[in-house]
């Protein structure tokens, strides 16, 4: 049994399709979603489509596998069975691979008043948002008002709010000036703020410069160490007193486990994620593997990051291991290989670190869009997404921004 | 100003570019629909924002108009202004093509309990409807809740009930059976019922039937002289006592005037539609005109029918009379130009009538799919859509069938 189609559940699922095992595949949606792309639909840039695929589809030819839309209610780890849409389903082997949630550290307000990247729900809601923010802006008279609408508060300096901040410049800069003519988009601000002194705090220093750099020649007033007090959904108070007047507040600054994680009673490590012998099974528990978002691991004293790289990497072992416990064989350890840094800042510009080597600018933009439309599953959307991409690099336009009802 | 930016709204603003006025075009949407095309959101066959453009995008070339996106709470034509987000906005000339809303006659309880397809959000909600019926008849152990579940009831054997049949029933037996391969899909049931004689009752006799044969080929069972008299959400009830056990019904079966004409001090015919002149006036008021689904028009003793062709010719037609008022000329009537009838049944037949000759099957389907995605605006989704219907055509593969959260 695998709960969780996220990358990680996904991937024990594919490389466990030739072997005599009957697999139940648990997901609370019908699709699973590329994630490193999800930015893109809050800023217009793609469709839900075209970062989802339905699970079913992507199983249609693997024989041995049953999906099964719901959401998991209980885990019994001592007597082996799940509970899911009222009916219990007995397991011999169980994947966890349920993922994370938005951390937002106890700001119950700005989980209130914030918007926030997690699934095509929210980021829909964000994108509804933002084109909301430009409509309204623009039959706005009072100047003061006006500047609020446009000022748009990306929290945290990870991948996400740099890929966020960059790409939402851009559409201000490149397509809104084209569809509200009659608004004054040099009014428009996007403030990043990092409590930390870097920016992407993980990548090497020159990456770190680099997309500083790029940042700010795409006008995002970057704003390191620099702390939130409190947002009541119109004004940003920081840490030092000042403040910020803005509609929007896009965090993107913390994950941590999911609900169903939480109530679990195992050991836990920071963040609520569980704590995992090197073997990625869970102690006490042979037969229970927790792999990706949900599961906490050292290497070499350091945490595994929470990014899909891990979480493949994870499903994928997470089978092999399956494999030898079948064969009676003991577990192997699990290691994490790098396989390289990669974040875009808009339209053509991107840092990355391959093989040792680091790039920025418009090569590592390219090899962003390759490997990116390369990991996108399914065919068609994989042709799609490159066509959309072209299409925006060529005439400076994007994706249909429509705003559609909640 | 010009009050929606459907077809006729839409056609009246661009024919008046060139000619120097200031237009506001005002939607409660930011996006036009191409409506026609509606029914395959509701199937999954094509994504909402290949059927809807945002009308800056459409008109940023056109200098002499401004997009305002709200709700329209009054009008006055005494006084010649309208109330819009709070403020008092006058015209000279006022264009209302504010289009139409789905008719239940009064069943209140198939407005809650069933579905209909009207804009982006009841369509989408629609597809989300149908494929959790999927999903649910997968872990249905009961055989009669199954073929309830699978039971899929279509009201109205107009153009749009019977596209959305046939395309339904081809949903089924071509794809769902791949993504569902434990589900006997022969238990799957499309029913479309016709209160009248005849489907499709405005087309020829020889397109009848053939649009008879085709939707019988495809398995959907047609009733025909069959009225309803109770839906519950679980059990439509016919009027001769028979039953159908179902969680799902499509209402297609009407059109009426939408909020604010039923609110309008006018004279009003069939259905709410305001009665205007020859020359799409209003009668007292000759600046103002009234056209599209909003519009009561006879020709020949006969209704002009709520269609997309009707209202783009009486959006251009608006155009020339408003013309002509400034420059002091007396407006000149309309007259309807019938271009030909055209109806899909599913993937690769359709029925058509073009320049008095009827079409059946492949070749009427070729002329379909040609037309509707020419009428698609944007070069970028007509070129999506055609990929997607090609894609479609080879493989057997529908557009990617997301569930999604409202």
């Amino acid at each position: 049994m695998i709960i969780g189609a996220g990358f990680a559940g996904l991937e024990t699922a594919r490389r466990l399709a030739s072997v005599p095992v009957r697999i139940t595949l648990i997901d609370k949606n019908n699709h699973h979603l590329f994630q490193p792309l999800l930015y893109q639909v809050a800023i217009a840039g793609l469709l839900p489509s075209q970062i989802a695929q339905p699970i079913r589809t992507i199983f249609r030819k693997q024989k041995n596998l049953t999906f099964q839309m719901g959401e998991v209610s209980t885990i019994n780890f001592d007597e082996k069975y799940v509970k899911l849409n009222g009916s219990v389903i007995a397991y011999d082997y169980l994947v966890l691979a349920v993922g994370g949630r938005t951390n937002f550290f106890g700001f119950d307000v700005i989980e209130k008043e914030g918007f926030q990247l997690k699934d095509l729900e929210t980021a829909v809601k964000t994108r509804n948002h933002l084109l909301r923010m430009f409509e309204q802006a623009s039959h706005e008279g009072d100047a003061e008002k006006r500047k609020s609408l446009l000022t748009f508060v990306i929290v945290g300096g990870g991948p996400t709010g740099v890929e966020t901040a960059g790409a939402l410049a851009e559409l201000i800069s490149h397509v809104m000036v084209k569809d509200y003519p009659r608004l004054n988009l040099n009014e428009a601000r996007v403030v990043l703020l990092e409590a930390a002194a870097h920016l992407i705090s993980s990548y090497p220093d020159e990456l770190r410069q680099a997309t500083s750099k790029l940042l700010k020649k795409k006008n995002v007033d970057v704003r390191l160490n620099t702390k939130l007090e409190n947002y009541n959904g119109q004004e940003v108070t920081l840490l030092d007193g000042s403040k910020i007047e803005t509609q929007t507040l896009i965090w993107t600054a913390g994950v941590k486990a999911t609900e169903i994680v939480e109530g679990l009673n195992v050991e836990k490590a920071s963040a609520g994620r569980v704590r995992i012998l090197p073997t990625l099974q869970l102690p006490q528990h042979p037969e229970t593997f927790v792999i990706g978002d949900a599961a906490f691991l050292e290497e070499n004293g350091q945490a595994l990051p929470m990014i899909s790289t891990v979480a493949i990497q994870q499903g994928v072992f997470t089978a092999k291991n399956i494999l030898r416990l079948m064969k009676g064989q003991s577990p192997a350890s699990f290691h994490y290989k790098d396989p390289g840094l990669l974040a875009t800042i808009g339209r053509n510009a991107a840092v990355a670190r391959i093989f040792g080597i680091s790039f920025s600018g418009f090569i590592a933009w390219v090899i962003w869009v390759f490997l990116h439309i390369y990991r996108i599953i399914g065919f068609r959307n994989r042709i799609i997404v490159l066509f959309n991409w072209a299409w925006d690099y060529v005439f400076y336009d994007n994706q249909v921004r429509l705003i559609t009802k909640e």
